[in-house]
């Protein structure tokens, strides 16, 4: 596995950086979206990437975009289609998804990114790369578009059933996650739950406001800020949003489907009327920029963490954009060290004594 | 109790219908708004209504309405704050909210309606109104502004850990809600989940949709559409949604606030150039209706469905407005009778042989 500085937001020189293994079949619109978005993200970027599937598709691809023997390519004979679930990854050892996991695996790739079915890939990469020591279960982190820095939900939706002790992991998992990504040396965590005051919620929630509370002081430490409620998920309050992956799941479609509505109804506002219509000519620009910035593609994707390698899932739907962003967002994570910064803070919980890991807040 | 013709969206005239209680005491406005919007409801719609609270207080306010003597009051010495929660029902039997009760199960009154905390309202009348006959738990029910009726949401908060078979009388009583207040004849029902596909969920919804599958074929039936995701909430899919308290819950308040969070945007998008300025100048009506369809206030407020008698929780910050149009929704599920229509059709599940009722779905 080759190294990189853990600088952000930085483009490594071309040739040196970690390599990142871009699942080219995987994705509504793959593989031409996949492979454009590809040589974006090693033009604008200088990444070093392997797109691994049909290698007479993707030789074709990288030709059309004149791009031809820029991206190295790996053969793989099948692909995960798009309705497959976690059953795919006994079903489909040559997958394009299962062929990238290998390659982290021999150490000749750091991350992988891909659009395909979420279920799919969560599913092959926790049976390929393993999940780190420790680790209780492998979680995935999305995020919400908060200022001045992005809010971390996890789990969005690998753990449907949850118990308390690994919503605790993914507290760490997702502080992890944002120490990498955007440098916040001490993440706030609140738990979703559902009346800000303690002891609100079902009992996994409470449960686990126990166990937070309990681990603020115990090695390696979590800034436990206590409850937060679905009205606080866009309001920044907190870096980290923990939460049981079936939770997790429906609050995030929710925002998304909320938040597509609210805009669409606003452009049907803005078009109800002449004096309206005129109006809208003059915001064109304001309102673009308003749905790039809460549009999912901006932000490379969901991240599932605890694994032995680091694993980005792009939204299905993703254009090059899309891709370019979730291969910039893999690099940043690798470059971060984000595994290695998982196994310490992991690491740490365990050393913790158990009487004192899991007593209950008197308070 | 009064009974009214069956009539939706109609007036009664001054001085018939059902009676409906209102509690001047609860919510962040009370009693001045909570009076200014009892006038309104007796004034332009000729609902009957009884203001239960301090008397002296309220007489003045209703004289600085100039509406002295034009709505029966009813002493109340104590009030539930807005932080109590569900224990307040048993420190507090003299509450605006026990005393409106008291009308109820005396006959005096039909209907609550309440701005107080949704978590002492909901234990209140639970412990005071009791539930209806066969009724596990009573559930909270909200509405999502979809065209062109809005979809029922239960259970948005009564009950953080539910089993599957409230669950599936959660459905019915989201059904008969959908039939009495819209006059949807065969309402459509969905299961909130994670993945439109059968099987996919918690334990908790996979369970529920097995036995939801069941319920379609016996009686009274439930036209059952299977899984909805988050983002289908305002998609209008289906009339009724059906989910445990702690997932409504965080659904309700992630949609809420990601509506907010999208309008608030807009605004300052449109403010954020002199060109963009000028533009929205052209706009402030249809963006003023927008924001007023989306508005909670629109609708009335949450119903706690399955008690011997009606119950509609105004929000909090209601202003007269919202308790004005929470006393017409009191008055239209008086008047469309809708104690006996869950009465009906939870008897008529009662009375399914077991074996039916309950076999899992084996397609």
């Amino acid at each position: 596995m080759t190294s990189a500085p853990p600088a952000r937001r930085s483009s490594p020189p071309a040739g040196t950086g970690p390599v990142i293994a871009v699942d080219a079949m995987g994705g509504d619109h793959a593989p031409h979206e996949i492979v454009r978005g590809a040589v974006r993200a090693v033009r604008a970027h200088g990444l070093r990437l392997v797109l691994v599937g049909r290698t007479a598709e993707l030789a074709s691809l990288l030709a059309e975009e004149d791009a031809a023997g820029e991206i190295p390519v790996v053969h793989a004979d099948d692909t995960l289609a798009m309705h497959e679930g976690a059953l795919a990854s006994w079903r489909r050892p040559r997958s394009s998804v299962a062929v990238a996991c290998k390659l982290i695996r021999q150490g000749d790739a750091a991350a992988l990114v891909s659009a395909g079915s979420t279920g799919g890939v969560v599913a092959t990469s926790t049976v390929r790369l393993r999940t780190q020591p420790g680790v209780l279960r492998p979680a995935l982190a999305v995020l919400f578009p908060t200022r001045p820095t992005p809010t971390v939900l996890v789990d969005a939706g690998a753990n449907a059933d949850a118990k308390p002790e690994m919503l605790v992991q993914f507290a760490h998992l997702g502080v992890a996650y944002a120490q990498t990504a955007y440098g916040i040396a001490q993440p706030r965590v609140g738990l979703l739950t559902i009346g800000s005051e303690p002891g609100k919620g079902n009992k996994l929630a409470r449960r686990t406001a126990e166990l937070l509370t309990a681990a603020a002081d115990a090695p390696p430490g979590l800034d436990f800020r206590g409850n937060i409620e679905g009205h606080d998920l866009l309001g920044g309050l907190v870096d980290v949003v923990v939460t049981d992956g079936f939770t997790g799941n429906v609050a995030l479609k929710s925002v998304e489907g909320a938040v597509r509505f609210a805009l669409d109804e606003v452009r049907s506002a803005l078009s109800s009327s002449p004096m309206a219509r005129a109006g809208a000519l003059l915001q064109r620009r304001p309102l673009r920029a308003l749905r790039e910035r809460v549009d999912s593609e901006t932000y490379g994707g969901a991240v599932l963490l605890g694994l032995n390698g680091t694993v980005v899932i792009a939204h299905g739907a993703s254009g090059a954009r899309g891709i370019e962003q979730a291969c910039l967002l893999a690099h940043e994570l690798v470059a971060g060290r984000i595994v290695e910064r998982v196994r310490r803070r992991v690491g740490a919980t365990n050393r913790t004594p158990s009487w004192l890991r899991l007593a209950p807040n008197e308070d």
